[in-house]
């Protein structure tokens, strides 16, 4: 009983063997994610197309459920910038921004999202997640990180534009330039350049002059804060906002209400796949980070786990004012290397977050949109790394065509279409791939029992005896295809009399290869041709010996090749 | 030149020899298949919604373009049962049934489907059939079977019935039972009743009296055209036609018409998908007749040209009056059996059946629909077998489930969804297999080289060496999988300084796995574990040795397993 609950409660475990150290350690790295998760998660509700305080509160519960139910002791859950970016292409499709149904439909969207989540943990099913090839994931990500980086320009240039893909988005900032606003342009590209030299020069500086990387990190971090400060103050002192200047405003004073979404169905309907894809990448995302980091302490991540943790902390957005949130790459890195011991760091994190909602906002009146959207610009222009075409161009062509379809589709149609066909073509690929497998005619390499391809190597071969190798296991989208290559073969050859199939790289047969060696053996039969097998794996042979096939074969089943082609020549 | 021409006009390489002996034996194969294609098209025609003369029609250009283009000796192509279904199915939801604008759908369905098949032919994607396993197959034509028979019995009964799937004829049949017309019925059971004592007692009977399996087979071919005949009479002696008893009526005496196929963008668009599926059903159901018939005279079945050999006769379809058309099963059979040398035999049929639709046509202004109703029930009731359920089930439960679901969404939803259902399930169970291959912790069995599950053999194992062995090739479904795996292994057990992942059962690293590779070469080095490789494939080998990550890797590659753990203990 007690360890079904703890599977469940992840926190029962780490929690009975909580430490002095350990709460020191979690209140360091507690404090500094605080400091870089404040004009981040505004950013990102801004991203998303909702007001700056649902980042704070996206940022407060989730990632005290996800303290509570996650196997992660370093991954920072919250607002993330594709995960944000997917939200507002799945709600602008819908609602329009900035009315309240927007932010009642991200309600539903987290919730539902949570829901997905949960359920896939619960069921087991995280594999699904798998589908998402690797190439796919780059692939996208860098995608993703292009339009969220175009979508952010108009608010650089204090002008509007709108659109989910790079064309429309590059189209309507080209159709509007005329109405930019030269102090936000400004305040935007001095931000901007200002938080690219704190990543590229400053830290190679503070280095160089002498201090150690604790505290040029941590400097480091400080650079959003320092821009956010000084641009608030830069606009406070000047009434720049009176000049056309966009700020955030009036920000209730509060921790998170509590909030329900809508269960309209047709509202949920409209929802479903957008949440689906948001749970997957957002899954995708953090697993990959829980992963990398428990390795360096050689811990643990129960994959479904994870999503129970995930789904928790989206429950909890949809119920105090959130959207949806998942464990982000950067912030992750933050915890870990600030020290994280444990999942409270995250809980002291939400508290950091909670005060800062209460007693902050009202200083972040005058905070431009423009220094948010420079923020979010550098952030997700780490995400862009177009090396992907390259390395998978080298490695294997069908892997480059998954990702470059999936770059193209993005830009040009969107996130939903372009993740979507990512994940169709990469499967595509796949089955096309192992419905053709690699077969090699074998013979025996002389002076050994070994039986290699004839075509690379010098071997003994006999006139009425062919030796196939399949390099795959047998099932439907390759059954038939075997069926013509042993036709083929065998159709021209007089000579032959008999065809072993040497099984060694055969992990499977499904029903249909089954009924294709059935067809195989008796069409060869029909022929006067006998069929072998030799080599056959002890889980396929299980299988075999529980059918008929084996006593219709009209020639044996033999331990190795060498044995086969042995016996039947002394036949 | 010649090579080629004759790769893409098969009819060059064997009809440079042809013999008299050939010509006998087409001629003789070409009467017996013509009695049994007349009443057999006919009522093709109708279970496609279409007038009578469009089953004739579809039996004469197509038959012979096939024997310019096909590869198969002895496939005869004209309308076949589930095909037709399929036409009425896909039309009926767009044009109602009767009307012209119906038959010109049905044009355009074959035009459509024709030029599908040419163009998987010549670009020789003839490997998208493989999607559809054996078992899915075999459930959704032992459901179209079902459907069949159900959508026959309204002629039967001389009632109005409609729909598509098993429920709604049901129902409609249920409702309309009111209206029977029972001279109709009386006719229709009859028939119905002789079609299968022909089948199943009087064969015996002839074989008992004496008489060869040649003439006991061709005196039970004669069935239908008996029924045929004998119903007719009574119609037209009785004047039964005047008592309710629908008749085929008149039918034009002429050669296959001329006739364009509509070209309108909305009803092609319309009929895209079902003119696809119609084009893959259709082929499968081709090829594997083809192959069969093929192997028993050791001949060849090119699938490429095959598809350019359908693709050519439902173009001829549409042009001539038809509908899509397929090679046929049993007629197929008949063909062969009756000794029919080369495709000149189908020519020869259809000159037949063209002489039919000239001369005969009149002579069949009173058979009965209920007689047409009765070949067809008869005819179909041979393809339904549920014997597939219990043969997946035995094999394996995910089979199982295919076919199961196939037969269920057919039955209920129609013979579309059912199909479709049937593809997505059988692809998404098959990586869902791949995603968790099954994956072996080994040890060497004492006194040999071998290396062996350690959960099922006595086998020397060193604490500090883990050995896996995955078996299935490493690609996106199941590469974080495998990061999952190797991690709990090792994370828990810190004895553990070596990981040898043994290759043999991997025929293909993606680009996925070699990243997932790379994580958990890199997450293993955190832990201070090294990652080796022994028993690579060559061409996997070749793959990786362009990439950084054998340098990359903590550990080394070796040839086989048994150097890998000597060596590394030797170290």
């Amino acid at each position: 009983m007690y360890t079904t609950l703890s599977r469940y409660l992840p926190i029962l475990s780490w929690g009975r063997e909580y430490t002095r150290s350990d709460l020191g350690n979690d209140l360091t790295a507690a404090f500094i994610v605080t400091i870089m998760l404040i004009p981040q998660s505004l950013a990102y509700a801004l991203l998303a197309g909702l007001p700056a305080e649902a980042g704070l509160y996206a940022s407060i519960v989730p990632i005290m459920l996800y303290a509570v139910f996650g196997t992660s002791r370093s991954l920072a859950v919250g607002p993330v910038a594709v995960v944000s970016l997917m939200t507002a292409a799945a709600l602008s499709n819908i609602v329009e921004q900035g009315t309240m149904g927007y932010a009642v439909a991200a309600l539903s969207l987290a919730g539902l999202s949570g829901v997905i989540l949960l359920a896939m943990g619960l069921f087991r099913l995280g594999f699904v997640a798998n589908f998402l090839s690797h190439p796919v994931i780059a692939g996208f990500i860098t995608a993703s990180g292009l339009i969220i980086a175009a979508s952010q320009l108009k608010h650089i240039f204090g002008i509007n534009a709108d659109g989910h893909n790079l064309l429309e988005l590059v189209i309507s900032l080209g159709s509007n330039l005329g109405g930019i606003n030269w102090i936000t342009a400004l305040i935007g590209v001095l931000a901007t350049g200002f938080l690219f030299w704190v990543r590229k020069g400053l830290k190679p500086l503070l280095t160089k002059i002498g201090f150690g990387a604790g505290v040029t990190g941590f400097l480091v971090k400080l650079g959003p804060i320092v821009v956010v400060v000084a641009t608030t103050a830069a606009v406070w002192h000047w009434g720049l906002d009176a000049r056309g200047v966009r700020i955030v405003g009036e920000v209730p004073q509060s921790l998170p209400p509590f909030t329900l979404p809508s269960f309209s169905p047709a509202l949920l309907g409209q929802l479903l796949l957008p949440a689906f894809l948001i749970s997957i990448i957002g899954f995708v995302e953090s697993i990959s980070v829980a992963q990398t980091l428990a390795a360096k302490k050689r811990q643990r991540i129960d994959p479904d786990q994870e999503l129970i943790g995930l789904g928790a902390a989206n429950i909890g957005a949809s119920l105090t004012g959130g959207f949806p949130v998942t464990g982000g790459f950067s912030r992750s890195v933050v915890n870990f290397d600030a020290g994280a011991a444990t999942p409270a760091a995250g809980a002291f994190t939400a508290v950091g977050l909670a005060i800062a909602a209460v007693a902050l906002t009202p200083l972040i009146y005058f905070l431009p949109i423009a220094t948010l959207a420079a923020t979010i610009i550098v952030a997700v222009l780490s995400l862009v790394d177009f090396s992907i075409l390259k390395r998978s161009w080298t490695y294997n062509r069908g892997d480059f065509a998954a990702v470059a379809t999936t770059i193209l589709l993005t830009l040009a149609l969107g996130v939903e279409a372009g993740i979507s066909a990512g994940v169709l073509l990469s499967v595509l690929l796949h089955l096309y791939r192992s419905s053709k497998p690699h077969i090699a005619e074998v013979g025996q390499v002389p002076g050994t029992e070994h039986f290699r391809n004839i075509l690379r190597h010098d071997v003994i071969t006999h006139p009425s005896i062919v030796t196939l190798r399949v390099d795959e296991s047998l099932y439907f989208a390759n059954a038939r295809w075997l069926e013509d290559q042993i036709q083929s073969r065998v159709a021209g050859d007089k000579a032959v009399r008999h065809v072993i199939l040497q099984c060694s790289a055969i992990n499977e047969i499904d029903f249909s290869a089954l009924e294709s060696l059935e067809a195989i053996n008796e069409r060869l039969h029909e022929m006067g041709v006998q069929l072998h097998l030799s080599e056959v794996k002890g889980p396929v042979m299980d299988r075999l010996n529980e059918q008929h096939f084996l006593h219709q074969l009209s020639g044996k089943v033999f331990l190795s090749q060498y044995e086969a082609v042995h016996k039947i020549l002394a036949a």
